[in-house]
């Protein structure tokens, strides 16, 4: 047998669940609440579009040749200068890796760190774009419950004793897929597990700036600048489709991601940076995200709202500060995989809580998307869900 | 030492030794025929300017939203007619997969195949960047000759017999950095010793469509479908700044490359996907490719002269049909890094040629690049290296 030759790594990989549910809800019948997509309307097109004509003029064709691999130095000087303005934090110009959305840096992260068997601490429920990608280099995981103000420090302590860790994959503000933000105290106590048991904090933060309510949160840099590493990312406050994110990490770090980074593509799109790089000059990137947060957050009002009015009272859901997801989570014992089945008949969809559980099937849970789905559509959707929900229960 | 964490792979590997190279050769009075950079004269800046402002009427913000992970169908349409129109090969759209240049291709088919300690044939000298990327799956490499008619055939017998090999990785058009191209006769004798031994045919052709002369040479395809996967790349007949290649993979690999891909950075750029598709529906690639070949081959054919004229007798060069490169031999036992250092006294870089090599150091080889030097400068270039030459020699 010729499959035979392939690595141990990829054997028994699953195609993605996500991509199974994405394509029950191109039935435009269907209400979807599964996405994880940025609202469209809120991408600048008018201004991207101006910033691409200013790169063809100022540039020519040598923004179409092969560029370095960190990536362009304006472009990491902004998010440079713009870790200072927005969280007070100095991350040198030199520690920031351009990479194709920040999926890639934890691709890259994992090439630089783990051998198989390595043990990978990660958040309970977690980003499954995390999951898969970290899987492929065949971690044990060490699941760590988060609730509504952080990670379960006990639990966390629990983990990191029963084995050396190498890392800790956390999105602590707004979290695919709960919603929650990790307290400030919490992040202090993460940080000082992580101080003691030596693994490196991997901070992802595409949501951050989408902050509708409550206040700033501080970055794990704060706490432990030389075991913290940062993601980032332009999908959620500008557009997905450059694929553009970064990775920022301490200098002894970020020299061997480099080093992966350019045996995996050489280099990001120095066309698409540029694009970036004009957009944020000739732009307001606060007043441009101010819309997006203002038309997120009435909806996850909305949301909230129309749950509250007409799920039945054992049902609950996580109240956000920000970011595009809501989490809800049946009576204990119940599976939201089947209630998925209930909901497709009532032409609504969300993702059932297993893909975001390591190796755990038959969640309780479930994750609600709010950024694509107007207060009407929300309204209707909810009560759609509403009725699958007790047929269901 | 927190160094401990990092993963085996990484350990020790170096930063790419064409990085430090590049470096030198930033000082403009220095002629440089160390690059791998194609022409950017070449580069349709202007119907590429055109075919972007066409996206943007055409589709709106919808083509900055997240997109699928296999890549753009029209342009993978594309792709699979010019394998007809090119090569007369049946390759099907769903078996091609859109990536981050070639290099990609290389990266997700290694982590596809390769566990650590698995045997790689490659051939010796051969692609730097792929042997970089592969180095980092810790594979054992057993390189085969090749020479100017293509692979050694018993040596690849013999490294075939000597364990069981997974991969074949190969550039068998107009070579990175022989420049030599293999035979048909050669090819099917390859596809030979790979049905037997059960590996995989990796055909890597970023140059192929680059011929200034000879006949056209038949894909490993042809011979061996289901064992062969063909890389591609727009990188060299478009414009590298885009990052746009593609696998072309049997069924039964390609689906497990899609989780990969998604796994890596979910897809490409979609925006750069559909302007590369816009330009060549609205302009004659082969024209296009027609300007590039007249220029290399002139320059190629100017460079061959200029050696004959000025090197001294017991250097030879290979003299390609097309592609970016020729490969010089100095006398046997002679150092070509040894001679890097003399030529940059006189101001004329190349690349030794170690770096295509796995593991063996102090090679009398050397790569020279033609793309990007005109004929004067080839003339004055060739003149300093033949200096640095009777110095060394």
């Amino acid at each position: 047998m010729m499959e035979d030759l392939f690595a141990e790594r990829i054997q028994g990989v699953p195609r993605s669940f996500i991509r199974e549910i994405l394509k029950a809800s191109v039935n435009p019948e269907v209400i979807s609440f599964a996405g994880g997509l940025p609202n469209p309307d809120f991408f600048p097109v008018k201004e991207i579009e101006a910033a691409t004509s200013a790169v063809f003029k100022r540039y020519g064709p040598k923004i179409l040749q092969y560029s370095n691999s960190e990536g362009d130095l304006e472009l990491r000087e902004f998010i440079s200068s713009r870790y200072m303005l927005k969280k007070g934090i100095d991350i040198p110009v030199e520690n920031i890796i351009i990479t194709n959305g920040s999926q890639q840096g934890i691709d890259l992260l994992a090439k630089v760190f783990l051998n198989s068997g390595d043990s990978v601490l990660i958040e309970e429920p977690g980003y499954l774009g995390a999951i898969q990608s970290l899987s492929l280099y065949q971690p044990v995981f060490r699941p760590v419950p988060v609730g509504d103000t952080g990670m379960d420090i006990a639990a966390l302590e629990r983990a990191s004793k029963s084995s050396a860790a190498k890392l800790l994959y956390m999105v602590p503000t707004f979290q695919n897929p709960s919603g929650i933000t990790y307290s400030n105290e919490n992040r202090r106590q993460v940080a000082a597990v992580a101080a003691e048991n030596k693994f490196i904090l991997i901070e992802d933060d595409p949501y951050g700036e989408l902050r509708f309510s409550g206040e700033h949160a501080n970055s794990f840099y704060t706490y432990l600048p030389e075991q913290t590493v940062l993601l980032g990312s332009f999908s959620k406050i500008v557009a997905p489709g450059f694929r553009l994110g970064w990775i920022a990490a301490p200098e002894w770090i970020s020299e061997k991601l480099i080093v992966a980074k350019q045996a995996a593509d050489l280099h990001t799109s120095s066309f698409t940076q540029k694009i970036i790089v004009e957009f944020l000059q000739a732009n307001d990137l606060d007043q441009h995200i101010s819309k997006i947060i203002e038309v997120y957050g009435a909806q996850c009002k909305a949301m909230i709202e129309a749950i509250g009015r007409q799920f039945p009272e054992d049902i609950s859901i996580t109240t956000p500060d920000g970011g595009m997801f809501l989490w809800g989570r049946l009576p204990e014992g119940r599976c939201s995989m089947t209630l998925f089945e209930e909901a497709l008949k009532e032409k609504v969809v969300f993702v059932p809580g297993d893909p975001f559980y390591t190796g755990k099937g038959s969640q309780n849970s479930f994750r609600l998307n709010y950024s694509c789905v107007d207060a009407a559509t929300i309204e209707e959707g909810v009560g759609r869900l509403t009725k699958a929900i007790e047929h269901f229960l």
